[in-house]
């Protein structure tokens, strides 16, 4: 079983409720990665009897750091229509909720289609970029093959910079067929803006993220477990906030995704 | 009082309920226009006796088309912590879920900013701009003072567009000091992006939203009631649904407010 399917797996406890865990292969520095919480709240309503459609929307709101050890999900869709499906979707421990989360499912049906947003030109191919370094790098930066062409962590020496672009391949370690799910968790694998703004590791963490899945399955399963090609940035910093942006494209050229997130700092 | 304070006037229900009503002077072609939605909900949380500090994010998910008449505001703090609170809110008409809705609040302190966002430039000042033509187009559109300079609803003459940009001045109308919830609801002043793509109205609607704020009180009030500068463009359109994201600059250049969106159309 790969380790992402480890970690997202989850058990019905009855109507709206599932069991799962955290999992030491996607440990972050403080509680677990906020890609794999993503993953797993998505999953909560993919599970789910009543799911109607594929996901379109998914926002997460990190409450505070998920504890080692078991967690509850309450997943309930709260509206149905012909069309679409809205889902509030919480994760519990005990008494505690760790993050809230909200999202839209619909049944896309075919028709006009175009892309605005510009896809990341002149990259070299993965296998001409090295492999990101795993010293000090928490647990889940491991669970992934990033390869990045420009704002790597090697990027961090000390010096403020004017921008905070990155542009990397990025697949599952080991690889594993694109999934929503695993889609979700890979919108949040660039690391906090603010790092390479200032030069420098701070403390910072994600308290919103919205993902948008442009994505349907037959996407997904086109793109197989091949690299994707991310990019992000941030857009403005202010008094211990910031907001970043990413992307997540084909290696065909097709946007799968974006999302946003705005993220808690302190110099 | 002005129409805007009429609209998101609420009163308190008992813990965490608030009830309200639609107004008139904001309804759109089905149901109330979308921003005074987004600033309803946020006003329950800012009118709460638990909040704590000023909005940093808020996502609305738009359930269904809320009815003429009375509604009940759910919010509910659900996490607080040292700095940070986490908000649940919904709008509810009978059993109905009309609008599904989170929000982050949180004390912010001053420290290192920044903005790597570009403000729009070159656009010439509200006064040697027309305002926009208020010819069949829904009540809201009136409660606004919108001059475009670009992607106005001029542009849309039947032909396709290789681009959806749309900047312009835009203030409340009569003016009204800017405040979150006003913010909030201009964030949602930027008509569909698909519109100006295929250069006709199309049936469209918002099903998910989230807006960061930048802006503090400070800078609100240094804003006071004048113009601010809005744009907006799509980013990926396909099968059904596209994206669109929104900055809100002050006029002396400063980031306000952006905001993505994820809308349904039918061609």
């Amino acid at each position: 079983m790969h380790p992402f399917d480890e970690a997202i797996e989850l058990t019905p406890l009855g109507k709206d409720r599932f069991r799962g865990a955290t999992s030491p292969a996607y440990a972050n520095m403080v509680g677990p990665f906020g890609g794999i919480t993503n993953a797993i709240l998505l999953q909560a309503a993919m599970l789910h009897t009543e799911r109607l459609g594929e996901p379109i929307a998914l926002t997460v709101n990190f409450a505070g750091p998920v504890a080692d050890g078991d967690f509850e999900i309450q997943a309930k869709p709260v509206r149905t229509n012909r069309s679409t499906q809205h889902w509030s979707i919480n994760l519990v421990q005990g008494e505690t909720i760790q993050a809230v989360a909200t999202a839209v499912f619909a049944r896309r049906r075919e028709g006009w289609s175009a892309t605005e947003a510009e896809a990341p030109t002149r990259l070299p191919e993965p296998r001409e970029l090295p492999k990101i370094s795993l010293e000090r790098t928490p647990a889940w930066v491991s669970r992934y093959d990033m390869r990045f062409a420009d704002g790597g962590l090697s990027a961090l020496d000390g010096c403020e910079q004017s921008e905070s672009l990155s542009r990397l391949w990025v697949r599952d370690e080991p690889s594993r067929l694109l999934t929503f799910t695993s889609l979700a968790a890979i919108c949040d694998c660039f690391f906090p803006r603010v790092f390479l703004r200032l030069g420098r590791l701070v403390p910072a963490g994600t308290v919103s993220m919205t993902t948008y899945f442009h994505a349907d399955q037959a996407l997904l399963s086109a793109q197989a477990d091949r690299y994707i090609l991310g990019s992000a940035r941030g857009l403005n910093f202010r008094n211990g906030y910031f907001d970043q942006t990413a992307d997540i494209w084909s290696d065909a050229g097709q946007l799968m995704a974006n999302s946003h997130q705005v993220v808690y700092f302190r110099e």
